[in-house]
């Protein structure tokens, strides 16, 4: 039984990616939600680490196995306020999470651009995506619009 | 100008894909090689790290960036012992990586099985496949075998 909003958790997420958009990495967060807890959390840190792969989905699926001690998250959500990209499907799939929430879309690297109607996630795993998508994207825009 | 063959990276590979089966993990092993020199290893640590995401070429590619203090790999190699999945795919994309050489092919879990011609990889990223094919893949029925 859910008592928070999908909104609520989203909100949560776009914390991450306010912490990440003040240390001037592209500014992605996410939460992973268990039994209604946050248990994990993560913010894109691709310039901190060097590491192209240290997305904040990566980051807070690593959270979360260790967390649970589980290498599986069937009962978890993932909320994230972009689009993943294929890596970070691939990851969600490895991890058969139960459901991933995402906010905006990422039209240049997004999954849907190299997957197209084909769901890369596992079977089981339901998608949701356009929750506080407009303050998802704003705060991408804001942040490239800084760069520039 | 390389002295050494493809044979011979994927040879030290297929030693980090053995490493994994003796330690009781899925038996894939990879390098990374820059100047020819190898710069970073990797082999599956799923069970060890309960993460699905510990694959041999996401451990790889992270002692990369962390040995060049890059997040850019275009002048390197990958070899892996088995084609990639699609987050390693996905990995291997944001890495930039100048060429990915891998051994066996994995119907079930390969890359291909998604993306079908779509090049997920970097435009610039060069891929060869079938080095040793036969040794990887018997590395892999083996450790199946054994589990049952």
């Amino acid at each position: 039984m859910e008592t928070h909003s999908h909104e609520y958790y989203m909100q949560q997420a776009l914390r991450q990616a306010r912490i990440a958009f003040d240390a001037d990495e592209v500014p992605i967060g996410a939460v992973v939600v268990w039994d209604q807890k946050i248990i994990a959390r993560g913010y894109n840190q691709v310039e901190l680490l060097k590491d192209p792969t240290a997305h904040a989905e990566m980051i807070a699926l690593t959270a979360a196995f260790n967390q649970l001690g589980s290498k599986y998250l069937m009962d978890a959500t993932l909320y994230v306020t972009i689009e993943p990209c294929l890596m970070c499907c691939g990851a969600l799939y490895w991890s058969k999470v139960g459901q991933v929430v995402f906010g905006g879309t990422d039209v240049k690297n997004g999954y849907k651009k190299t997957t197209g109607t084909q769901h890369p996630f596992h079977p089981k795993t339901k998608i949701i995506e356009g929750i506080l998508a407009e303050e998802c994207i704003q705060l991408m825009k804001d942040f490239f619009s800084k760069k520039r």
